[in-house]
């Protein structure tokens, strides 16, 4: 432990120490925070520990002083199930967060479980194709947007330290309500992710490997390497907006599809131009997706 | 000119000093060889010249030295006519090229042009959402993957000539069938190109903005700021081939939409497991693309 008065006096125990959860670790450490932590993979455990990123292993066994933030940064299928498997080191925190791609299942899990007083659901906008312990890394926050979704009944110091939680390692929290936030992750993120995997495994059976493709069909592909757990389990979550996202997507293609056959330059000039625009951000899009508050 | 005798003795006349054109003006230039050039914006020619990159402005009235290569760098639609124009440099020089991503018109007008003997096309794969030539620069084909579809009757001399004026720049020339070329990329360039228009005209609707995506999303949609002349011309010169993937790849969106809709959790997860293969690159494609040479 550092004899330094830590920047953020809190003791925070990590649940899963993968990409997410043991950059946040490795954040929190190199700033002097008291981190412990748990992963179901005893390898990654053992890697933080012998890197003295956390102090001790954190489960069901643990002795230690009770931490006063639970972070769950296990993927959203899992989340609900450890939630209640650390209940009480939960209800004693002064902040229970998560790092999930969707928010509304945890809130419920986190009702159910009697936390709601201290939780506020986290999403950083820091995805990777990319898993595990050895894909974690100092500075992985720094700039990068994160979603906080207090629960109802939350706290104002729960609120206000999962927002110093986030500053500290680098990140600019926002808050946004749970249901605006799905609905939002739905097309920003999910629709995204599911095009490059049918686009890829297009492509797979097309018979043309991501190598011949070039710069721009790499960059558009990067996606595909991605969790297949994670986001069998986000579809899920999300499924119906997803859907919406996706019917929504189906019908531009089938209007560029109808201009092709036509050959209507005009018409496919006019679908490049509006992509294009909105890559430039000069035109404002025609309304929010963002479902009116309550 | 300089002084010192160029590693490239031809002197080569680009027309289109663009994206591509510029930047292989610059490279040439700084590697001694002689470059004339013409471009229809007034302001692309003032500048290259002014630069040093050109010696002359190469048009109708020009009275230099006739060069031994002809390089059309303009976009696909305006090729054939910028061939016909140009025919009688065309006929008498060593080497003529374009830089096109389809190769089957530009083959025809060749051919009508009278220019098979000296018509040998590229196709770069250093596309970039930019344009212009103020987006030129050096060093943009270091690397670079160049297919080079060589008319029916085009002679070894040109072909080696070719093959010269790539490496010269760095880049890594592949001799392949036009039909070949086009059937291939119509998956590996065209089919990506229009998936992130309709994935961006998509969000432009639902009013999402591109600001509102993490990392992932945004190179997922780069493609999106391409140039929507360039890639109208393109779409209709490759349709037929360009229908086709599209239909390929609306069959797999559907196919998810199906498995999300059933909730059928197995099958979401090989959908982006398959996604995941071909991205890792672990299994080897089905089968070729490709169509059989004849």
């Amino acid at each position: 432990m550092s004899d330094e008065e830590p920047a953020f006096a809190a003791r925070v125990a990590i649940i899963g120490l993968g990409l997410i959860g043991g950059s946040i670790a490795r954040d929190l450490a190199a700033r002097g925070v008291s981190v412990v932590g748990h992963d179901r993979d005893p390898g990654a455990v053992h890697d933080a520990l012998m890197s003295g990123v956390i102090e001790a292993s954190f489960d069901e066994s643990y002795e230690g002083a009770a931490p006063d933030v639970v972070l769950l940064a296990v993927p959203v299928t899992a989340a609900s199930a450890v939630l209640q498997r650390y209940a009480k080191a939960c209800r004693a925190a002064r902040l229970v967060t998560d790092v999930g791609s969707t928010k509304g299942a945890i809130l419920a899990a986190a009702a159910d479980a009697g936390v709601q007083a201290q939780f506020v659901g986290s999403h950083p906008l820091t995805g990777d194709h990319r898993s595990g312990w050895t894909a974690s890394r100092t500075g992985r926050f720094v700039g990068a947007r994160v979603f906080l979704c207090p629960a109802e009944k939350a706290e104002a110091t729960a609120i206000d330290l999962a927002s110093s939680l986030w500053r500290l390692v680098g990140a600019a929290p926002e808050l946004i309500r749970a249901e605006e936030h799905d609905a939002l992750v739905a097309w920003s993120s999910h629709l995204p992710q599911f095009v490059v995997c049918a686009l890829a495994s297009t492509l797979y059976e097309a018979g043309v490997a991501r190598s011949e493709l070039g710069p721009g069909g790499r960059d558009t592909t990067r996606l595909a390497g991605s969790s297949p757990d994670m986001w069998t389990a986000i579809a899920d979550e999300n499924r119906d907006a997803l859907t919406h996202a996706l019917d929504g997507f189906q019908a531009r293609l089938r209007a560029i599809q109808t201009a092709l056959a036509n050959h209507d330059h005009e018409s496919i000039r006019s679908h490049l131009e509006i992509a294009r625009e909105w890559f430039d951000g000069s035109s404002i899009p025609k309304r929010p997706v963002r479902p009116p508050a309550v």
